[in-house]
């Protein structure tokens, strides 16, 4: 007599789509956190500004339109090539509020500190904060410090919420793409992700790769203020690239097309993805924007983008098209094209 | 021969002032946590609006005056009598706004989720913070969601950061109280510390306690429409009473006296306390306020108090005087005197 089959006993490798449970791909930008947004908290949270799913919220007040932005952040390690948490906490809010066409101002900071922390780590997170804060123009105003205990939460986590204000005649958001908009990257891609990816998996490459983390609002203003013709503006973060098109043809209801031997990437970080059999598509940034502009306008905002420092190596990557509506697709180097989908998960947490 | 005293491996059971690394007691509220603001974070984000320690900072906007909060919740149990963390991240983020004098507008909430929540807990937590925040008259518009491994996050941390507007002509700071106001407790205090000690201890009293838990906008917003004499409003949460009027009367150049037996104090949290080795007025609240008022409008005031549902038991418990500037007295039930200094650490940390 033969064993039966004990289906009970399988365990499968990948996270289950209707897990009663968090998953560490709930937190990774892709389908499943999309599916939490969307099918917990939107149904609880139910108002217009949370359903339209920008970086930023934008309300009126007193006849301002204000953006609002939290994000907290959970990097491993604290301390990584080109950056630490608390310059990325203050980076990547200002430009979660960049992305809504915003001048960021204001900015809160949360602080969740694990017993036993060396006050000099501490010390430097913060000065590096402090640093990066003062050099986008931007003032931390209220705080807040916790203690958990020893065990418990990684050192520090950081919460950042900032607002700003959005200047009168701007609209960008991630449902402005029209059929014929080109899309423009304002540098290379992937460098953040597989920076943190070399210190944390002990890597070594021949040339260091270094994060990209940066505040971006100066180069957006520069931007708004060249044209009036930029209809989306994001941060490729968590999911990098391919998500955030995804998101943006889905919210436009349009295709686009991107074209794979047009996207700036680093050779060092091709040779690790390839490596390591990652797509550079999907890996996160933190210094880089994706820019959704008219065509007749394009030439200009690429001008003024290469102009500054943090745009350097802008580059026009693809094409807003009126086929395959919320689909993103490349055209591969050998000629093809591929659909290029939403992950489920994630190829890295707990990278922002 | 005799072993020599070995001083090396002798440890101390109090936290050390000069400790290098974060200890429990840099989050309770206390001495720890002001020196860890004033030594750490102080110099680092140095600007007027943080350097002014209410609970909100406020900053000017296009003509009008912005308050914002921001505060992490990150209490164990997730769950206990009265509450729970969703809804007291709302609460609390709702009163911190309202202790400056403005009405709370907006929330963002940021969640740190730890792999392998179940989400019917999630659920629930959210609904409860949607139903606190509708209840409030105040819209959660934008968050975000994290993820980190199992074993680091205790279930939810949740960061609350809040903006509101203050009215033309309120200023309420703790920094304006005057000698010969009163002060006003709005109820019983120390409901919510001792019930969530008693959850977290197991014990059992003969009279459950049940956190205060509760949205003070409304009875704020009532007190500042009968009286233009409010000087300083306060949430003492962590630290409790005591804390919160030592800062007040730090930041006003006061003293403050306040008489033990007119303190409103439930008989059940009473005799926890005792049991404990605990004094109530150092225990958390979460849905009280104190009020410091001129002589003249305190009568008014407290009537309008007592005629919400979350003032009913208020009481005049103490009073402002120009002796003593900085430190706070309480006379006692036997007829002495003693001065209530604030704690070094905590009696009982992660009550919110």
């Amino acid at each position: 007599m033969t064993n039966p089959i004990n289906i009970d006993e399988w365990t499968c490798p990948l996270p289950l789509r209707d897990h009663p449970a968090i998953v560490m791909g709930h937190g990774g930008g892709g389908k499943l956190s999309s599916e939490l947004v969307e099918h917990l908290f939107l149904p609880a949270f139910q108002n217009d500004m949370l359903a339209n799913l920008g970086d930023a919220s934008v309300v009126g007040l007193n006849g301002t339109r204000l953006a609002m932005s939290t994000d907290s952040y959970v990097i491993q390690p604290l301390f990584f090539p080109g950056g630490n948490i608390g310059e990325l906490a203050v980076h990547g809010t200002i430009n979660d509020i960049s992305m809504s066409g915003a001048s960021p101002l204001y900015l809160s900071c949360g602080f969740i500190l694990e017993e036993g922390l060396p006050l000099e780590q501490l010390g430097r997170i913060v000065d590096s904060m402090a640093a990066a804060a003062r050099s986008a123009g931007v003032q931390l105003i209220t705080g807040d410090t916790k203690v958990v205990d020893k065990g418990h939460g990684d050192g520090v986590y950081i919460n950042t919420t900032g607002i700003g204000l959005i200047p009168d005649g701007v609209t960008i958001g991630p449902d402005q793409a029209r059929p014929g908009d080109v899309v423009i990257a304002s540098g290379t891609i992937g460098d953040h992700g597989m920076a943190v990816m070399s210190v944390r998996e002990g890597l070594q490459f021949e040339t260091e790769i270094v994060s990209d983390t940066a505040a971006l609002n100066a180069l957006v203003a520069q931007m708004i203020n060249a044209s009036s013709q930029i209809h989306v503006l994001r941060d490729p973060t968590r999911g990098g690239v391919a998500s955030s098109l995804n998101e943006i043809a889905k919210a436009s209801r349009v295709g686009i097309v991107i074209d794979e031997n047009k996207v700036p990437v680093r050779p060092a970080v091709r040779s690790a993805c390839e490596f390591l059999g990652m797509d550079p598509l999907f890996v996160a940034n933190e210094g880089k924007l994706l820019a959704i502009v008219s065509e007749a306008e394009a030439e200009k905002v690429l001008a003024v983008m290469k102009a500054n420092p943090l745009g350097v190596d802008a580059a026009v990557i693809g094409r807003v098209v009126d086929t395959h509506p919320g689909m993103l697709v490349a055209k591969t180097g050998i000629g093809g094209t591929r659909v290029v989908a939403m992950q489920i998960g994630e190829q890295l947490p707990r990278i922002c």
